[in-house]
């Protein structure tokens, strides 16, 4: 049971936002640019760089359901999430992601440990500028969501099938809960 | 130096929204509810629970212009602000307010940190659920706003008065720049 007065049986963040529907609307607004607004980041690409963060965090909640997007994202390719989760440097995945995956583990313990090597290793390996901004801000962005649903004890489901679903409902876009 | 091309010359998180405006409007959308939005929980309060957080985050931009923007609000009382970042359990506020600080400092560890205990204690103090709500959140937000800042090296001044300055134009709203 969450620490405040949630709608019951709605998991993570969902029932934060029936709760606080002001602050959610600009929290859907910056998941939805960030994750499927245009890029030259797959959508599948930037919910794994949500996952990877939120399993960093041991956010349960975020990591699964953001892990279930991208998985569903990646279609046959799925596999490649369940590799970065567990050992991202071997994973199947091209250096630039690497490199960006690297920096989103830095802003992930604090935005000072983020140093310009870091960034020149991405950009020699083709990073944009837009791309480095947004795989920091998409990081910064999971340590803000990932503390914001465990820290009000929110919900986290435990069976697969509920993010599974939930993953689908999220690659089509996110949309405030009524 | 930022590690992207921002534009010269700008401080902090504005260099950063002026690089990229569709992800700034949700974020200071953010601010403005979270600051500036009605609330049981004064404006210098909120922008205290802000600064205090930064400082954890050893984000000298946040903290510095936050910390400013709260001691505007504070007027007189402006004291209480360095006071907090001092030595927040002594400072010269009431209990119910260390009580919230208490939980915004355990969210800016991780949110699997706050406990229920933590909770009930600010809600014996008086603390109601949307203050307990926004604490959280607003904790969680400057761990975001903390790293975005740092992660992509932008411009922290050094000037003082940059950030009196500062705090005084923040204190009349949260406007992304042009």
């Amino acid at each position: 049971m969450a620490y405040i007065n949630v709608p019951e049986g709605v998991p993570g963040i969902r029932s934060l936002v029936m709760f606080r529907p002001e602050t959610g609307k600009p929290l859907y607004e910056l998941a939805q640019v960030l994750l499927r607004g245009e890029s030259t980041l797959s959508e599948a690409e930037r919910e794994l760089i949500a996952a990877y963060v939120s399993s960093r965090n041991n956010c349960m909640f975020c990591m699964s359901s953001h892990a279930a997007a991208s998985r569903c994202l990646y279609g046959d390719e799925k596999n490649i999430v369940d590799e970065v989760l567990k050992d991202m440097p071997h994973a199947p995945i091209s250096n630039k992601l690497k490199a960006l995956l690297n920096i989103a583990g830095k802003v992930q313990i604090l935005g000072k440990e983020v140093k310009v090597e870091d960034v020149e290793a991405a950009r020699k390996l083709g990073a944009t500028d837009r791309e480095i901004h947004d795989t920091v801000l998409i990081a910064a962005a999971f340590c803000m969501f990932n503390r914001y649903v465990d820290g009000l004890g929110s919900w986290t489901p435990t069976d697969p099938a509920v993010y599974e679903e939930m993953g689908v409902r999220m690659s089509k876009g996110y949309v405030p809960p009524k």
